[in-house]
């Protein structure tokens, strides 16, 4: 029909090309990193592990170099049409190398900020940003452990694949929205503290307010591209178990 | 093949029905309704249009309201199975009008953050939480305006509204997931600026930041179940654009 040629023609028309969309989210993603650093290094200090403030420093840096970019890119690792076909092996190791990565640097990024409010005598865990942020590392480790246990050992039976998988695939998607979550809630709390006393308030907007909450925004873009990505239709493996290609399958009698 | 039944059988015990899992989110949405509520009547001390905090507190429970349960309703219009067959117009008018609701609603939540920030005297939108969340709203009536001119005026050809619908999509779960980060990073802030002098520091964790905490992640839950949801391949309306569905109908000669 006429109204299917359209939508045919409109749907080509929008047809973004996979890899130039990665090219761009990875220069994101540097650029998130990049800045982040920056941000800790230009305005609050520099590193260091001696428990002070530089200590509390690395924490930013892991966290959104670790639980949003590379996990991230872990995230879309089966989004390479290279890896719809040939054995799937190196494509899974990829994949969970990538996540546990991202999940090393996430655990010492935790330790970095659990060590600088020990050496300072204040609590831990009482924030919103680090219920969640927690409730993200820990929902991550059950993610990663489940992953490998299903799809990396070779015990697991298809059927339980086949069951884990759209679950393992929600959790993915719903663990980097928290992430994210985590990070722009974290930023925004840690202008308030830094920007108090002896410095420029938050208030009046100075140049390092500027820059970090425009590094928030773009960590949300980050989450809202990669999490699209994830769920765009026709970038997905044409096998996925979408009730579409198994009426594909029963309609070609396969 | 063996694979292939197993698959199914699989897929099958995972089928979560579409409105059981409505009911669970409709109570969810109204518990968070009801905790935004709670939280600034019994601990912020209520509702007034004076200028002061209690203007204020029409703020967190206007977008919570608004921005996150009207308007994650509005998105999940059309994963009901009724709205797939028969006349689509009442359904877009539900739609369209459930998101006006959503739209209008967290406007006036603006509007009572400004009118306290002036009255105090206190400079608008230097926080990350303040330049998130009027992105938000921005995109939202971006969405809402194309949406409508789009799909409810009687102009738009098919081909448009084709090429428009995937990006009207795509925004559609962006910009919840930029309101739940917007709403928790608001939550966590309003925490740290409240519970500092006269009443029970943050730190020690009272009885409201649990509360509060809590509403958060309740919050956090909400949005990832219906961007869950909005993602799902099965809830979607059976004749979207996958390449699926567009294979299937090559395959039928359709």
């Amino acid at each position: 029909s006429l109204a299917r040629r359209c939508h045919h023609r409109s749907a080509a028309m929008l047809d973004v090309p996979f890899l130039p969309f990665c090219a761009f989210l990875g220069t994101l993603g540097f650029l998130c990193v990049a800045m982040v650093g920056t941000w800790c290094q230009h305005w609050r200090g520099g590193f260091s592990l001696d428990g002070s403030s530089r200590t509390f420093n690395w924490h930013p840096v892991l966290m959104v170099t670790g639980l949003v970019v590379l996990y991230g890119a872990a995230a879309l690792v089966y989004r390479i049409p290279n890896t719809w076909s040939g054995p799937k092996l190196p494509w899974k190791l990829l994949h969970g190398g990538l996540a546990l990565g991202a999940f090393i640097l996430s655990v010492l990024g935790l330790a970095a900020v659990f060590r600088f409010h020990n050496s300072q005598g204040t609590p831990n865990m009482y924030s919103l940003h680090s219920w969640m942020g927690l409730a993200t590392v820990l929902l991550f480790s059950c993610q990663w452990a489940v992953g490998f246990g299903a799809f990396l050992l070779p015990w697991a039976p298809t059927w339980l694949r086949a069951l884990y998988k759209p679950i393992h695939v929600f959790f993915g998607s719903s663990i980097l929205m928290l992430s994210v979550a985590s990070c722009v809630s974290g930023i925004n709390e840690k202008l308030f503290f830094s920007l108090k006393n002896g410095t420029t308030a938050y208030k009046l907007l100075p140049a390092e307010a500027v820059f970090a909450n425009t590094l928030g925004l773009l960590i949300l873009l980050f989450g809202v591209l990669v999490v699209g990505a994830l769920a765009r239709p026709s970038w997905k493996r044409p096998d996925s178990d979408s009730p579409g290609s198994r009426q594909v399958r029963d309609a070609l009698g396969g």
